[in-house]
């Protein structure tokens, strides 16, 4: 078996850089993909820091100009892993220039970018190219099923979502600063970053829209101690005495009208102390049940009204069966998968995008995101008053 | 050792009393108490149901006449086990005639009934006469332990309070009409029936007030065929053709700040399927985290930051122990305790308050709780807007 | 309805005691019984221990002389709470004249003892006379339920028994010397006090019989401190200097085969720290199995293999239903039961087994197990050997 | 940084080669490695298939011959995945041509051959050769955590441990006829394919040996039908008619005494209907235990006596903070790993191995395994009596 090459190109060089690194790579030893992936271009504007990344996660290069390389004729794919603010500018470029984008989420920090973008990926798509955000925990085996489940109807009508997305990291006030925790980076905090996983998943599984949300926002630490080297996310380096301020919300809950009648509720935290990364959802319908938490990602919990009356209760499915989406290609089952699997599924589904199967989501499902986001802020500042998703 | 009896008058012939009925009977067995309970006589309107109710539950007599009952000087307790629209009457006339009072939750279905109410307890407390409201959840031994933990500092600052009671007996649109789904005698729906225990577990175990909601109520079946003959909650009996209108709520999801800060999420629901009577709540502070369900009563989840780097989680811990409140009258540890003893531990501690050591939750506790009832009623219907508790 | 009294002595004055008190004082409040339980004699030799027991549990009067009470004709029942030492001569008079018996396990200390017992209640159920062994874990409405599945074949052919009873309350080595340490009075140390559940318990579920074992015991603490006064499993009192010899086993280990073919692996230990009452069992067949805690015991693990391939999982059935048994009696669905329900139901099965409808388990099946634990000794005496239970 | 190249040759195309292909390659991509490794050559009979194997996991070549791949300068690293009865010749050979060797467990089926391989690799030893074999479990984080805090003594003297492998994939009677259940090929069934794991996690963990055991095999199902072309554990394929004896046991059981004086109940099986890869540990020692299940393996289960009277219970731990072995070196805390990932890690321990820090397990240490596995069999014969390890 041939297959033409897939030249890609990463923008960024921090976590999710090196998680996309790892997908790329490891994507063709599991799974048949109609076109290799070749790790072509690691661009970071840091050359010390880019060089080092992309020798150690197997780049063929490192360049510092976006630019330059959206331009080359031997790169196919741009994936995007830089900070929210400079999507659009990149993904536009990119897919003006005839190149597939997978860009990371939140699509962009500001919805005025992500309706241009979206414009954008429609107007590439009439040359068959592809644009994909990066809501990677959709490639979840666990989390695929449930939506297999729900779409075939196993829950009936759905009545209740409930999403928490639990971390910790922040809990100590003297946590380091990092661009996570400014908004000119970041758009929003714990929002943004974690919330829109949960609305995106919300929004998927139940194959409902979030139509209005009353909302609040909380930031418990306002300022925090500079650290003297950006080490990315967790990292800990030296501590300067000088404090930032935080600008973007440490919390977030909101209360969720969904298109099909259904009542959500969501949090999203840096401060649940004790929960590292609790990416939890439940959804109840009428007919049955499914709950999820990424700290066991291998496991669904399904329920199912059918069941007799004396044997119902939540099952615990391990998602590792070869009648799991993706599962087949790994081990055998009950060999659990990790958190960087979801990202090698999205190279699977984003190869299989552009041989001609669209695998949501696409850059209109993130834009939709990024305007619950923005009802939820606007809902914030209005006291929590019910606002409409725009 | 000899004790003077308690003589003691039940209200009501469902559920309930039927609990209350047990807690009587058993708490001299395994406690000491100053005082030993006779179960003197139980009150319900209906004759054939109140003279079954009195002899399966080992009352002396029944009648149907509550007012001359509250007169009688061979009573010296009167305990409230009917639905919310008759507390506020019967237990001000228990109160001026001076009789202690035990009152089922909610207080009463109107806040300025449940005023009356807390009035009439502070004129009867300086005759010495105690009023208590039924908020038996607080009697668990897990949930009392970490009522403890939070009072020694265990959790520090309380950021988040995450309280969730997921019910489904509700859940077929075709189960039928009960009181609890008709407004003039329940109040309100999943808001005051399980709802109303979130806010008073959230409140106590925190030492904080709810000050403000906003709040959303969800309707979801709004008919239901009415039973010929009323049989209690989770009863059958023959269904009616006719169906007869819901006018409460099924699910009541709020956001809540706290006195303290913390920012608290709720929800409440009798359609959650697959959860037959999940209470649950998980607190957050910066030094500590608990976490508890009831439907493992006996288990309090506890992650402490102060446990080292490479062995911190939460510990399951079994509540069952002489160290924690109440366990030590039962079983050697280990052996769980039920939904029942937490009316056991009720009457334990009312009669402490008689003996003269006041236990919480006052009628003001109770008056409280209903106020934040009413905020999240107003809030639900100023389209989620903040609405502060008065 | 009247119903004509069923009058009852127990011997014991210990924490069975105290349980079995309980159960025969509630039974009638939440199961219509056909004879209504009369607490009339409670037997014990220590005066002032027996006297508050009496007094404490609500028993009508206190006697040191069980011979004299086995003799009255104003007893219909004895119920036996004493050490294993003690049972046969107590039951086998009762029988004789008469008296239905309960009696506390283990059946007996030596399996010719337990033999003289079978013999006698043989000769007792030719007059009516009922006689039933205490394994009260059999009224669990999970671990019912369990049996009730595997009865109706849910699990096809039954190919492993897992079998674990772990408690911890000797792991610390300075733990006051008990009668449960007491080879004489006690029969065995954790094979007899806790073991003999998982064996009763597994051969109940099964449906069939333990043919033969391999087996190991294990003293790891040779002598406990003297407690200055007996007070009862878990008390504390004051220790002496003087420590007494440990002449039971601490932990027992053992294979068993089944005489359907299963294979079993049991484990008994008190020092399995951090278990408090770990009654584990769990049994795979061909076609599903089922998996229980009683640290859970509201709950019941059960896995179907007919579940379609991608929504196979163990179920967590909370096994407070109307459709579990006994479970209709209590509360709400969801509201769960505790250690002492088993108890009651026990009342309810025995007063049953007296209306004509024996319920298990009879001496005879008490008897069995004492014949595996006969076998499990003789198995560890000759190094593991594969003994046949005769 | 340059690193000179490691280039290996793995020996091997089914389910171990293929994990062992992506640690390989994925190894220095996370971790700082001295030695860059090169996939140098596959080894394989089948052509088609060790072409294609070899093409699809990254491998520079394919060879259907050992012997003449041995001999090359070019390979530092012999890699053995084949099944057990090929480790010795393959491993004797590869080492006397100073190669380092990581050779698959068990190491040997036949202990003879074991032995032969240890003096083989303490004589390769001498020139600073390498011989490790791949006990991959050993590399969670979980269980390295476990390992650590036994060897600090945070669990005291150990007194119990509890070790099951529960799979289910043979529990289908129809289920195909594989090399796992051929005597000649494997050795034993399930005794060494998981049980094998459990014996060496358990004394690696409690740095205990075996020194005995009283043991029992069985096979339920003893003949199955062949598959037309052998796909490699769960694949399916064609079925014939035509069934093939099963020679090896479904489910082994056993009682171990460790030199420390612990008793050990030691269970493995492919029939436990439910369990698709529960490799289950627990550890009791007189301060502290631990648990571990790999169906969860970022967890680790540990309770500490040292804990106050009311908040002592297992801590369930995530295993993937920066102070947990290897986490450090993959993503934030919270976001775990999966089962390729013990192979990760261990090649980064064989590479430190091969610069000078010996990383256990030796061939001695597997040696030992495969000595209690043969004492295991030798008890079984000899009807459970109790057999010390040779």
């Amino acid at each position: 078996m041939t297959t033409s090459p897939l030249r890609v190109a990463v923008i960024g060089a921090g976590f999710m850089a090196r998680a996309h690194s790892h997908a790329w790579r490891t994507a063709p030893r599991f799974f048949d993909l109609s076109r290799d992936p070749r790790l072509s271009v690691l661009v970071s504007r840091e050359e010390a820091r880019g060089q080092k990344a992309a020798h150690d996660w197997g780049w063929d290069s490192w360049s510092d100009d976006w630019r330059a390389v959206i331009e080359r004729d031997d790169i196919d794919v741009v994936d995007i892993c830089t900070p929210g603010d400079t999507h659009a500018e990149i993904a536009i470029a990119a897919l003006g220039a005839g190149k597939h984008v997978l860009c990371e989420k939140p699509l962009a920090n500001d919805p005025a970018d992500a309706a241009d973008m979206v414009a954008a990926a429609d107007a590439a798509a009439r040359q068959g190219i592809v644009a994909m955000c990066g809501y990677s925990y959709r490639r979840t085996p666990a989390l695929a099923s449930a939506r297999r489940l729900i779409a075939e109807g196993a829950l009936g009508t759905i009545r209740h979502v409930r999403a928490q997305y639990l971390q910790d990291w922040l809990s100590d006030a003297d946590a380091p600063h990092t661009w996570r925790l400014d908004r000119a980076s970041a758009g929003s905090g714990a929002l943004g970053d974690i919330g829109a996983h949960s609305i995106d998943t919300a929004q998927w599984l139940t194959g409902e829209r979030i139509e209005g949300v009353s909302a609040h926002l909380r930031t418990f630490v306002t300022s925090r101690p500079r650290r003297s080297a950006e080490v990315g996310l967790g990292g800990t380096g030296d501590l300067d005495a000088e404090r930032l301020p935080v600008d973007v919300d440490d919390a977030a809950a909101f209360i969720a009208g969904f298109s099909g009648g259904a009542l959500g509720v969501f949090e999203a935290t840096r401060m649940a102390l004790g929960h590292r990364n609790a990416n939890r959802i439940e959804i109840n319908g009428d007919r049955g049940s499914i709950a999820f938490d990424f700290e066991r990602m291998n496991e669904l919990e399904y329920y199912s009204e059918d069941d007799a009356d004396d044997r119902r209760g939540f099952r615990t499915i391990q998602a590792t069966d070869p009648a799991h989406p993706y599962a087949e290609a790994w081990w055998p089952t009950g060999h659990g998968l990790g958190y960087e699997h979801t990202f090698t599924h999205q190279v699977v589904d984003f190869v299989r995008s552009i041989d001609g199967t669209p695998e949501p989501p696409t850059f209109a499902d993130a834009y939709q995101v990024q305007r619950v986001l923005a009802a939820v802020e606007e809902s914030a500042r209005d006291e929590g008053r019910y606002t409409r998703v725009r």
